[in-house]
């Protein structure tokens, strides 16, 4: 049951895409496939994804005039970057089909809110603790055994806005640190290992997972996704669950990804939920017919959702940095992206790479 | 050994393509996904090529002042249509690197200098005769035994400018028809079925061929493209080999087809050379690990070939003119691409569709 009004853009419609890095990229690459037109809206001159399109607004996110003719240019607006401030969300939203839609946006935006929303659906996730001044930070650090991780409840990705804590006064600093915005602390889990579900929901409320790839991060970013995971058929298909009990709760219609910590007694927590395509679906692209962008793409058109099969085994391994400068032997390496970014800044996406084996 | 001075394009370089069609379209999302900018130059604005980059020039073929502007903002020119007046090709090679270069282009775009070419390398062609009259043409038609197709030597494509001929009155009106252009008529070749070699030559030398796909044309328009082929491991090999030996002679540098009839009794005749990629290599999008298109942007990017080897079997069928509307039920059916053609005019070819199967 879904209460998005089911409606179909023809080939040559225009998706409206909000944010301009890799992810809206590849998705507007994926809309080219499939016939469709892409309109990227970006705070920045300098965005990867203005490379594959010729519309294209470059101008704030709170920009009302630009906004609107951004929404009437387009045939439904969607996201590669889901942190726009509430209300421009709900102006965009009251001028064209929003797809994912704001609910799902403002639940997720906000981890106190999107843990309260996971937990509400009998769902594991570590223990937090709402943080609202530096006193609750060193309270919270104390339940929660003494260690913990503080991050700010909007606006973070890749560590930004996360600081690992260790005792009261630690606590108590980074939320000093993070200049008094509202924070959770989480307690820390010892998990064996990370995962994640990449999903998408039609616009008829179909649902489509693939498998569930096991994530190694390194300094908070993403290092390499490899499939199959040490995931065993059961947990697979419980993270298949998981994702597609949180895409049905939030009327969701698109690509989601569900990030997991996976528990040496084997029980599933969900850490994060992002409302988009994610960069541990970049592999889908060559190991599934229909790869997580094209998936998107297909939901937030209310095209049939494609193939999510995986025909061979994969391991996704970011290009970060300076490593782009080896590119001609990355090119020998594998199934090689870049994104067109110029500046190979520390810590920077600058493409990945997709080796393929036979599946096992 | 090569006379082209080998030279590589860094990320963010820009490959000018001449010719904005659904080829163009194709290479310009490969040369993206490698991080490379594409400058499409297209005589009318409504070309596929247009919808996937900002940097474009509309502007006929024959626009020194624009050719110039175009020639200057790309790092090497390449082709999706290597129909360019003579002159405007060596206009442009004077400016820029061109890749293939001009002696490639010039030697195919005229059916009989491709053919005497062929026939120097020692390679089987239908027998043909030059045909300058229309009293040329009945002439040659009684010396090929009756049955024969007339041609135009240049600008041909699709079956445009071909007429099959069965009489000497015939052959003298399709000449006629054609205007008094040049033409060569071919003998009739009783062939058992069609196939095609698309192969790459880097700028080093380095070769790399795709497996052969088995040719079925409808209305002289590629229907679809179907491997494995009916070709014996020799055949393939032998293909291949011929498709080195035209790349070699050539000093070509980019992917080139090489159709082939085959004959009931095995032989291998080279039907036409397309220097460019070709419509019966899009199954190598989704089959093989590097596609035709992206191999085409190596090589005039003067990086390493990628890897040809095909992991699927695979059919690829063109969506040809209102077959388009079915677009929806298509989408269902495989890997869909559309080409962001707004008019489905009969016989324009509008997307294609390819179903992998586990190979054989």
């Amino acid at each position: 049951m879904s209460s998005v009004k089911p409606f179909a853009i023809k080939p040559g419609g225009v998706i409206g895409i909000i944010g301009g890095g890799q992810l809206g990229r590849m998705l507007a690459m994926a809309a080219a496939r499939l016939g469709l037109k892409s309109c990227i809206y970006n705070d920045g001159a300098d965005a990867p994804a203005f490379q594959v399109t010729p519309l294209q607004v470059n101008a704030p996110y709170t920009d009302r005039t630009l906004l609107t003719g951004f929404a009437q240019s387009c045939d439904v607006i969607t996201f590669e970057f889901e942190n726009l401030p509430a209300e421009e969300l709900s102006y965009l939203a009251s001028l064209k089909a929003m797809r994912p839609g704001p609910k799902a946006l403002s639940t997720t935006q906000d981890r106190l809110s999107e843990k309260q929303f996971v937990r509400g659906l009998g769902l594991l996730t570590a223990p937090f603790a709402e943080v609202g001044t530096a006193k609750d930070a060193a309270l919270a650090l104390a339940e929660m055994g003494g260690h913990g991780i503080l991050k700010t409840r909007r606006f973070g990705y890749d560590g930004k806005g996360q600081a690992k804590v260790q005792s009261g006064e630690e606590a108590a600093k980074a939320f000093t640190a993070f200049k008094g915005a509202p924070a959770i602390l989480e307690g820390f889990v010892d998990f064996a290992f990370e995962a994640s579900v990449v999903a998408a929901r039609g616009a008829d409320g179909a649902f489509a997972a693939y498998d569930p790839p096991e994530n190694i991060h390194e300094n908070h970013i993403l290092r390499r996704s490899i499939v199959p995971s040490r995931l065993t058929a059961a947990q697979a298909e419980e993270a298949k669950q998981i994702a597609r009990a949180i895409a049905d709760a939030l009327d969701y219609v698109g690509v989601l990804a569900v990030e997991l910590f996976v528990t040496s007694d084997g029980r599933l927590l969900v850490n994060e939920i992002a409302p988009r395509v994610h960069n541990s679906g970049h592999w889908t692209i060559e190991a599934c017919a229909c790869s997580q962008f094209e998936q998107h793409i297909r939901a937030v058109a209310g095209w049939p959702l494609g193939d999510p099969t995986r025909h061979a085994d994969a391991v996704m391994e970011n290009i970060i940095g300076a490593e782009a400068d080896a590119w001609e032997s990355l090119a020998r390496a594998g199934a090689l992206h870049l994104y067109g970014k110029r500046e190979a800044r520390l810590g920077r996406k600058m493409g990945h790479v997709t080796r393929l084996r036979p599946k096992s």
